[in-house]
């Protein structure tokens, strides 16, 4: 116990000097779950909050690996440190091995300026969200100014993930029905910005007229209107006009507010996640296992429903 | 609550019948969590566990609702009762509309033989697989045969879905790559039958050939090798073999017990679901709704961590 207290120690001090091992170790540790991920997480929240966050989604293949390694270099030209958190099954930095066996790439440097990290989307009950979090908190712990959240704008845990951001950028193509499914899959209901991307294909510019009309349309909480910029990441095109409206999105919520108030729902969510993860974990012990087990003939047997067997575990359970 | 009492009997009937209006009311019952529909489900599901379940999962695109269409359309004309559940938000099942609201199509059905249901991919906590579930067991007390859950395979809830089904179809199209990112989207894993879809496209026969070659390395713990059938979904080509395949599968489980298996697995996980959104409702109570929001500004200001806020919280929890 005291010897990991005195690792932990040693893992905090790595992490706050940016050391890329040091990182490297500490968000396998966050991701793993295990309980001196959670030591460690608690001594490095004091020194987060500084890093910006920006959530980048959209369909397969829309490029957002291209737009986030451009976005990086941008600003890690202009001397900030930046770091990608990519949750993408289909992003090029996610990897994924052949032969069914899931191999993740090792943490991988852009130009050596941009610390890039890939998460396996595996897991559930908001684990995913938590996850990349804590990734994130450890990138902030350790002076990065930026963070990409990088993940594929398609199922509930994928979006939770982006929707933690302080902006929200969705990417699109301008292939036609593309902006259609975005609104099914939710998409336009987070965005702050969007990006048509490779903008150099046939029908950029109506996508783009297509989706501003539709977002005028829109009822506006929040008095701000996405805009909608054209890029061709693949050829760096447009790049500077989105980073310059993140930087505009990020003034705006900061003068009105908006920009604390986001980070406190993202934290009253994160305690809901963390308490739900703690429940699951506490609740299932040998006994209340057991008791499932006992339970299943009858189950497959149809005489008792899955209902009647939660009632019956619930009530070894105050609350 | 009497009242409530006979309300549900006269649905019950109405769903035992296979009345389409009664179907329909029952599965929006499901799907709002209300404390009513845990009556109907308790009382409806001694009658289930007929109707084989085939889930159909792949990338955007990929021409599933297609094929489950052809699907449904060929068993439906052999008498059979087919239903569709629908929760991809790409599919023209699901529909989707403009200006961010979200309206679903009301059910509509195919040549009339077939009952389609769309279902919102929202909620978490498992709250995605739990409802097509429960949607899935109104149908199948309402004495269909077969159903086929359609979702996207993208993103973790919507994967939990089609993994809760007696086979799971991964449907694939020609393009490269398409291939290799359903084995990092995790979808190589739970895949009993590979379609390759849009088979007239260029490229088919080697896409398909790569597919088998990467799924003979694989290692095969049940003894069962998925096969790749290539379909043109649009044009009927290939649905008949698709449906041998779905019927040889269920044969080869019904013959040595995995089927059995792997119901009992998917009781047992609803059960652990149900678990977790019960314990979610229960344990924010005002009281600890309070305490939470009591600790807002200390975790805004990073002087407490989320991790002891629920350590906090927790201890109010006896286990």
């Amino acid at each position: 116990m005291s010897h990991d207290r005195e690792n932990c120690s040693a893992l905090v001090d790595g992490v706050v000097r940016g050391d890329k091992r040091a990182l490297a170790r500490a968000i396998s540790l966050v991701e793993s779950y295990r309980p001196e991920s959670e030591t460690l997480l608690k001594v490095i929240f004091a020194k987060t909050g500084r890093a910006y966050r920006v959530g980048i989604t959209g369909p397969p293949g829309a490029g957002k690996s291209t737009l986030a390694s451009r976005i990086a270099r941008h600003y890690g030209n202009r001397g900030l440190k930046v770091g990608i958190i990519a949750v993408d099954p289909t992003s090029p930095f996610t990897g994924g091995a052949l032969l069914g066996d899931r191999v993740r790439m090792s943490d991988v440097e852009l130009d050596g300026s941009v610390f890039i990290r890939s998460m396996a989307s595996r897991g559930s009950l908001g684990g995913l969200s938590v996850a990349t979090q804590d990734a994130a908190d450890v990138l902030d712990a350790a002076g990065f100014d930026l963070i990409l959240l990088e993940t594929v704008g398609v199922g509930q845990s994928e979006l939770d993930v982006v929707r933690a951001a302080d902006t929200v950028i969705v990417v699109l193509v301008p292939e036609s029905g593309d902006s259609i499914q975005a609104m099914k899959a939710g998409l336009m209901e987070i965005a702050d910005l969007f990006v048509m991307n490779k903008s150099d294909r046939p029908g950029a510019d109506q996508a783009a007229t297509a989706l501003r009309t539709i977002l005028s349309l829109r009822p506006n909480p929040h008095s701000w209107t996405p805009e909608v910029l054209k890029t061709t990441a693949s050829e760096s095109q447009g790049i500077d006009r989105v980073c310059t409206f993140i930087e505009k999105h990020r003034e705006f919520q900061s003068s009105n507010g908006l920009l604390e108030q986001r980070r406190a729902a993202r934290l009253q969510e994160k305690v809901k996640e963390l308490v739900i993860r703690s429940l699951h974990t506490e609740f299932w012990n040998n006994e209340r296992r057991e008791l499932l087990e006992a339970r299943l003939p009858s189950l497959c047997e149809r005489s008792t429903s899955p209902y009647e067997v939660v009632e019956e575990l619930l009530r070894t359970f105050p609350l």
